[in-house]
């Protein structure tokens, strides 16, 4: 099997370096020698970070996608522009295609999988989702008994590692997030990660794969961690939560909700002991039950891994042709994110004067909302207390209601800090 | 599809309810109707947990895996006798076998793959293993471009619903037994959960589909919990270490280890918080590096949702020619009991005399042992005090040695427990 890459960066780099290494046993797994025929880099004379001594480079992606002896193309380059084109004209030209990219994934991948099938080349892409890790390979194959009920996943490494260490140190968010930008978890321009567009990115592809419908990553409810403070893991921790940044899908009603938040999760459930930049998805399955799959969600040689696995899927199963996993799809709207029902953490900020406990329980029973869990602190040295509640299941419109509110009386002292609780049990 | 089944107990009722209850979904990823048609049972009259109105039922085993109709058997019926002779039947009548029979494989697997390669159909036992967790796809699929360094699993529910119900709540062995037999979670004669042989069918599978060897059940070193007590519990404890029964496969040297036994694990692993009935394989490889799977290792449905899965297998990728998931084995021979490098935990019962503690630092000192850790606690009614110690890492042939030294001492008080530590890092 010969196969051209599109980019030699750090994914890129990974897979030769694996493929050379483990050239040994992926044949003896798989009866195959894979090839590393040509490869479209920038610079031809860059230093790298695999020995390219075999391998042709170009500066052409367009030489890749169209070269006659190239089978499957590797695409690691990323973007979704010039990106697109190179994959279609790779499709077109009746190579099988492997992605990492989550973004190309998530905007094209409806009408970029309708060309594969018509075209009767598979399109891959485990390496977009939780790097490593075969989540997508475990939806399709492992898990296809099953009707998904829901799956919650931390899928962004960056935005994991910082809620860690804001727990572990009691660190602001601003500081650690310097410091994962030092380390090189997170880039210069954070928000991508921070802001959950690359965890709504993977979550719309595992939604899709979950439950055979299309990708839709224009309608997750999207938030990130940017506005939670040392203040909220506290509070949430006396309550026996750890709060992580997860990306939920799941069945209700007709539809599905897909959303990317802060989350409150309770400190018993696996998932919540899933530390620094490691990735997780818990799926919740009729005939299975619960279950989860851990492991490193970037890095050279782990995302190199999910490639690799596709190049074998590929050598395995030349001639499937599936729809995201599925031989048809079904349709399944997506619930508006004001009717999504959850449990909620909710923090506030009180002049503590007589009353105000009084005063804040009864907005809540107003709204007739149950209150689960409430703790209040003992007032600051201006007289103002933390509240910190839970409640039971009630709609996010609800919630925001009560949020305005208590905005809206005379005690309040701050924004109130609304975060989702998730049970998964 | 056509499928005949063996057995229509728990997990053949539970595969009828699966696909009966999800065929539209199965239908819509595999664009394949699947239809049980035949089922050998005991009793055509007894009670069961599945609907069998549109299924043949005949008391005569041999009627299914003769039977021209018939695409797939579902061997679910348990046993190595009578069994093998039935899943020979199948292959030889062309037929593809599914099964969840550890023991079958872990016995007779190398001669059965073999027939089945030689008849050019395919015999999957996913549900062998860790229940419905797709583990045997996750090794041999998604970490397909991997050299596997080890693993390390809870691949036996009732020993870990026992060690977690002895630590939670404090109670002894015996105790929690009768509780799990009461449950259902263990047979009558617990002797196979118990004494590690499940488990080590178990291992001796996954250790075939990870390394791309042959199965070598017979050399599995196997220890079972049954002598483990609550003051091992707690010391390990007190230590940072919870006690789980795990399965272990290693690389070592030019060979492997092959171990069931208790294990020290530390804390902050994730596999230490895997609780009750519940199993997770956790898989070290070059590639990926760390990765875990997690989920229902036993029970109706979730054994269902891997007997199914291999059957979907099937259908996309019915040509495929494996042993066990290689197209080739290497010889890996195992490394024999006496010569495994491991860290110990030691629990001493000594008189507390005068310099005792010399003593027993002294033998350990004499076999050139560190001592990582060690606990000594205040001496009971009898002036007996409980020691208890971790070692670096040592062969078991050293351990023993030590264990030997210690009770020919004046000053010992009781057998010398001694139990592996994995740090699994």
């Amino acid at each position: 099997m010969k196969v051209g890459i599109l980019g030699l960066g750090t994914v890129g780099g990974g897979v030769v370096n694996v493929l050379q290494k483990n050239s040994e046993s992926i044949e003896r797994r798989t009866g195959v020698k894979i090839e590393v025929v040509l490869a479209g880099v920038r610079d031809v004379k860059q230093k790298r970070i695999c020995d390219t001594s075999n391998i042709k480079l170009t500066i052409d992606p367009f030489e890749v996608v169209n070269h006659p002896d190239v089978d499957v193309v590797l695409e690691l380059i990323g973007g979704i522009g010039l990106t697109k084109e190179l994959v279609e004209t790779a499709i077109n030209n009746g190579k099988h295609v492997i992605t990492a990219n989550k973004a190309l994934i998530a905007n094209h991948g409806n009408e970029l999988i309708k060309l594969a099938n018509k075209k009767q080349v598979r399109l891959l892409f485990e390496a977009s989702v939780a790097g490593g890790i075969p989540i997508i390979k475990s939806l399709e194959q492992g898990l296809s008994a099953n009707n998904i009920e829901s799956l919650a996943g931390i899928i962004n490494g960056t935005g994991n590692f910082i809620l860690t260490d804001m727990k572990e140190k009691g660190r602001d968010f601003d500081d650690v997030l310097k410091e994962a930008q030092a380390l090189g978890y997170a880039e210069e321009d954070p928000t991508f990660d921070v802001e959950g567009i690359d965890a709504a990115h993977k979550l719309s592809i595992l939604a899709a794969i979950a439950f055979g419908t299309e990708l839709q990553f224009d309608k997750v409810s999207t938030k990130g961690i940017s506005d939670i403070t040392t203040e909220d893991i506290i509070h949430a921790s006396e309550l026996g939560y750890t709060i992580k940044h997860l990306g939920i899908a799941k069945r209700a009603g007709e539809g599905i909700e897909l959303r990317v938040h802060p989350t409150l999760v309770p400190n018993k459930q696996l998932i919540a002991q899933v530390d620094g930049v490691m990735n997780a998805v818990m799926v919740k399955s009729d005939a299975l039950g619960t279950s989860l799959y851990y492991g490193a969600g970037a890095g050279d040689e782990a995302t190199a891994s999910a490639v690799i696995a596709d190049l074998n899927d590929i050598i395995n199963n030349q001639t499937s042709n599936h729809i995201l996993g599925w031989k048809s799809q079904q349709k399944l709207p997506v619930i508006k994110s004001d009717d999504i029902q959850s449990e909620f953490f909710l923090r506030l900020l009180v002049s503590d004067i007589k009353g105000v406990l009084a005063k804040v329980t009864g907005i809540f029973n107003d709204h007739n909302v149950s209150i689960d869990a409430l703790i209040q602190k003992q007032a600051d040295e201006n007289n103002n207390a933390h509240i910190a509640i839970t409640t039971d299941k009630v709609s996010t419109k609800t919630v925001m209601s009560i949020k305005k509110s208590i905005e809206a009386s005379a005690f309040n002292q701050a924004e109130v800090q609304i975060i989702h609780i998730e049970l998964l049990d």
